[in-house]
């Protein structure tokens, strides 16, 4: 190329997970024809986003302040906290406008291969949260494989000195999925764990 | 959301022409996760581009100096100017390795419904390097339908004055596509046009 310069913004989009090359000088194509002040306002977009968030003291979500604004909201139910993996796991849930509660974001999940254990998981600040006596119920949305599994069972055995409701996120076959293209664990567990259907008297 | 910075940041991605909000999410948490570092390298990699980009005072081509690393290639065919439209039809053209001569970037074709007429292309600078008598061919790469049609007639008049000879690329069915899903234009013309396939003797 004959520019180092749109080369280096090139590679900054391209090192982007999902974004390739083609696209990486799509974008730097447009925010060079866009006018200058296009690209300083999303260059200081993005430096403002990583360099002024915080996380919050309670949960760990990203927050502008010391506690974020779920945490502060007084419209939540603060006896009900879901544990989530990821910041990613607890936007998903909170877009389903289904939770009330609070949340804790674990900050990832046991996996020994990965060298990760409870020490490096907000662990701690779980359990004082529970020994506030505040919470009584804790949700657990936890991916269903090994390692979610068994952060589950650890979490579960951490929480039982407190008096509090662990309970899980239901599993079975998606709202609109074919029963014929469901995976047999999937479809298994969701005729063991069959729900009533109310009947019209 | 709970954070008017990830907001920010999300909201800076979708603006991007073909980042929807979901990858606008994924890329700012992508930067959030990654270290301070990866987001400061990104941002100043796109704000050096933009600041000090500048273009080429011969071809108008993008440069990080006052002309363009093809203009001030000794390896280029000097008297072989190709015209294109903008940047990314100069980069493509580029990218096939096939051209070796200087390239001029016009900024755009003769549209009289959008208000472009030549003082809005970059006219006057080419008839000045053709001016000059160095320039023996000058190869229109423009799109072909009406504005590229419209512009090309347009420069060819201009140039008359001048000893150099105007060519267009090739038009025809591409390579591996099939003849029954050419469009009748194309196929038509690659017909009327049609090349001696050389026999062996």
């Amino acid at each position: 190329m004959s520019s180092r310069l749109i080369d280096s913004s090139v590679q900054a989009f391209a090192s982007l997970p999902g974004i390739g090359k083609k696209t990486a000088m799509r974008l730097t194509l447009h925010l060079l024809n866009a006018g200058p002040e296009t690209a300083e306002r999303f260059a200081e977009s993005v430096l403002q986003m990583r360099r002024n968030i915080r996380f919050c003291a309670e949960c760990h979500n990203v927050s502008d302040g010391e506690r974020c604004s779920i945490c502060e909201s007084p419209r939540r139910n603060r006896s009900l906290v879901c544990v989530v993996e990821n910041i990613r796991d607890l936007m998903a849930i909170e877009n389903t406008g289904q939770f009330n509660g609070l949340y804790h974001v674990l900050g990832g999940v046991i996996s020994p291969l990965d060298g990760i254990g409870p020490q490096q998981l907000h662990v701690d600040s779980l359990l004082r949260r529970a020994a506030t006596g505040e919470i009584k119920e804790v949700l657990m949305a936890l991916n269903p494989n090994i390692e979610g599994d068994t952060t589950v069972f650890f979490l579960g055995k951490q929480l039982r000195p407190f008096d509090v409701q662990i309970t899980g996120i239901a599993r079975g076959v998606s709202f609109g999925g074919e029963l014929e293209y469901a995976d047999e664990m999937t479809l298994g567990r969701s005729i063991v764990a069959r729900t009533p259907i109310p009947q019209e008297h």
